[in-house]
């Protein structure tokens, strides 16, 4: 895909300008059309924040007639052809093309129970979710009333929005979508950062299960060379990290029993906020160890 | 089943003494005969060294009729009734009667090539093991020579009857063959012990397979009214304690996110002294924590 | 000092039970004379709860009579021999008979501000209390209004008596008036209790001097023998307890810099209830710690 | 005091290096003139490497007299204006000009000690000491045997040459001679960094005084601005840093007791690699933290 910087899309022909921008909200080209006039934007935050500012002051038929412009959860039952191809790569990232029959049917349940109680599709920023919290979601707003609901589709819509921006752009203006998680180990028995210590990171289901989705191992400085999740947000759920401190641990010390005290030290923890940042260090010996949200 | 006390065993007739005695070793009531004539033992150690003297100072000879009339592990393929009753209950508490047809055939290859390099059957005193570490020690003691796995044999021979000889005993002497695991949990959010917190402990095999062996709630001091494992040898192996910490902070802490930070914290650690007092602590805040070796 | 049962005091002559209980309070005869008559008594609680009711029924009159037949402070321009022996023992436990010239007349201003604005003596538990926390109740209470600094002056009457009630008893039956200190060193770079650890606990003034109070070695198990403070109220207050964790190390650890990373290592902390259990460890490798208010 | 850039030593005039260069070794000129046909050097360190090659290459009659050439330690005997400027500040910075009476005999019964068992000053790269370790590492080395003194000499006459030369220059390339002393709190209350925590750091003598030698505060991120130390050797020696933690908890914490348990926070560690980054971060609760050397 293309980039293009904040400068060029404050000069380009206007023409250019509508491209660009009239897929940043579903079937919402009349938005991009509204905010070209007001040229130029000091950052990308500002340029956001025109476009929101157009759907809150357009009206709620035009808000509604955006929120129904929106297909419902890429759910197997939804033929694929319908969804743009934006929609389709952002539902297939919190595995909701994956679904069992029963998780299926669960969301056909909600999908329904919703639509009929607010009369729109369910809408929710795929990309910050697991199934799980999306399930949780659907739960926790099929409670609400209708405006509270009508407020929740138009956040969900902005931040998809400043999602497919942040893709968009190039430059070093950034914005503040995407989160972090970075971990560093240190070995407090040996007064240094503990090096080549293999790291795994799963996402943990709501049922249990885990699925590992990233690997790395320390360097000399006792962290990963790049964070194990960055430029993205990081999906609403539970995870957990295994540090092989029992390996690290084999090598250069004094006799540890066998089997060693600590082998694969598991922490698991849940993100709340998919564009926080997530340091979760590890301080260890071979007989216990520290782990906190650090900074 | 009766039990007896050292003083009585000191003072009783000689006959009681065989009968009670005489299966401390699989098949080995001349053991029990040529100890009778040392009576009194000032304790229960004494009794028991006294008895692995005899069998020590016997000669090679009596040594091997002491090994090979030892049953094979009980695994499937052998039929229990050619066990004496306390060999069924002991073999059966390490899951050698459960093995799926993969582990019956690996320990079945394992038993036929230690029978045909050392001509005796394998012996461990299973009560201080799991199935995961039997087969190792199996891969590891096949390594060994004759005189080296003779040794072992009577060692692990020497175990089991100790373990036999402590469930006969009633009194305050104990012979050192159990080992302990305990925990606390300390609230360093709230300065002060985390009563209420539930508690499972999990034994995970080496496939990382995970079953629940233990469930307990702290009480007003932070720890379980009892130990989660006491009175027993605790099996070589791998273990899970997952303290149910999110449970324990959600009620009277400041608003923490959705999901918390902690919910589940796991604490993965290994024994390698059946007989040794583990102390697993943690003391936790909502965003961190801290577990170790303790005592 | 003779002690005595609950049971002997509840069945004793009522002549026995007035001497033994006449000077719990300061000249406050008529008190026991009062209670002598509703034994027994189930506990010690209870006995004093009932010595405290006869006051607190016994109406301003007698109550401002029992404030103003206490003795001021001790502080140096008072002169002993007005006081009970009693009196002497509690106030010279705060330090208060060596003041310098400075906190002297420090005082001196206070109690004469107290004494224009109440009329009465400023009546404290010293044994509970540092010279330091003296002065800053002192000032704290000035600002209060008449009838909540009777209220004070009685509970702080009540905490001397029980005191020296608790004094005079012997037998299992406790008043709940003394502190508990205590501390324990883990060895989490050997996975072990850290033995003969030399241990100083200093007390901590306003002005930052330091004053040793009790010298000891963990033993075996990490822990000292005794607990550092016991059998007292822990006066409220700064305290230090410093660890001499560089000559534990020094034995027995790999080569470690010289000087090692840590030597001394202070943990300064506050009681603000001297009746609480106060336990502090330490979790210590060479390289770092973790401490804590346990339980 | 001008700068000047490898580049430009590597290309001026043989004039201008050898006038650059020439103090950098105490009366030396002739170590520069040496390297100055070696011309140019890739690195800050080749250079510094091949001014001590000279000196390693020169013969035992050359390296004394660079070791003679050099001052006795700046102690209050020695007038001043035999020193170099160079040697003026240097022999200031650990304090050799403050010394107590008792500390200047101490030195000077040293120095004679040194002087008659090996004929030459005793020579020591003071930037990298405070006064305790100075007199500590002359206890030691006055222990050795004449080659090894040799040898010690000259290389705290390279390290002090490293230091001059590492100020002379100026660009990205730099001499590993400077060490690194920085912190960081984290809430682990909270789950956030302590912004606006105040620090001190102290130097504590040999006789436990305590001398203040750095003050900042906490940002929003718990470090702080810039180092505690930084731009030079960290001199070897006990240093005590203090967090008011306190402070910080009071503000926006649940009601804590008064007085709160944990208020100054000190943490005591010693330096043993003047040119090593130390990072000593803090976890805190209101009831307990821990601290290690981090990276």
């Amino acid at each position: 895909m293309d980039t293009i910087s904040l400068e060029e899309l404050n000069t380009t022909d206007e023409l250019v300008f509508l491209a660009v921008l009239s897929n940043i909200y579903e079937h919402g080209a009349w938005i991009a059309e509204r905010t070209a006039g007001k040229r130029p934007f000091p950052t990308l935050a500002a340029l956001a924040a025109s476009m929101e500012q157009v759907v809150l002051g357009g009206g709620e038929e035009q808000q509604h007639a955006l929120i129904v412009g929106h297909p419902d959860l890429a759910i197997k039952a939804v033929r694929p052809e319908t969804l743009t191809a934006d929609s389709q790569v952002e539902q297939s990232s919190a595995g909701l093309d994956r679904l069992s029959d029963e998780e299926f049917s669960r969301f056909h349940r909600l999908n329904n129970a919703y639509r009929s109680k607010f009369g729109v599709p369910f809408i929710v920023c795929v990309r910050r979710h697991t199934k799980d919290s999306i399930l949780n979601e659907f739960e926790r707003r099929l409670r609400n009333d209708q405006d509270t609901e009508r407020h929740n589709a138009l956040q969900e819509i902005f931040r998809i929005g400043r999602l497919r921006l942040a893709r968009l752009m190039r430059g070093p203006d950034r914005l503040n979508v995407y989160g972090c998680l970075s971990t560093h180990v240190l070995d407090t028995y040996g007064g240094r950062p503990a090096g080549g210590v293999p790291i795994e990171l799963y996402r943990i289901s709501d049922s249990g299960a885990a699925q590992v989705i990233a690997r790395t191992r320390t360097n000399a400085d006792g962290r990963s060379d790049r964070p194990l999740i960055a430029e993205q947000p990081i999906p609403i759920g539970r995870y957990e990290l295994r540090f092989a401190l029992g390996q690290y641990f084999a090598s250069g010390s004094p006799a540890l029993p066998q089997p060693p005290f600590l082998d694969i030290v598991p922490v698991q923890f849940s993100i709340a906020e998919p564009e926080g940042h997530y340091h979760v260090p590890l301080l260890a010996t071979p007989w216990g160890y520290t782990t906190y949200r650090g900074s």
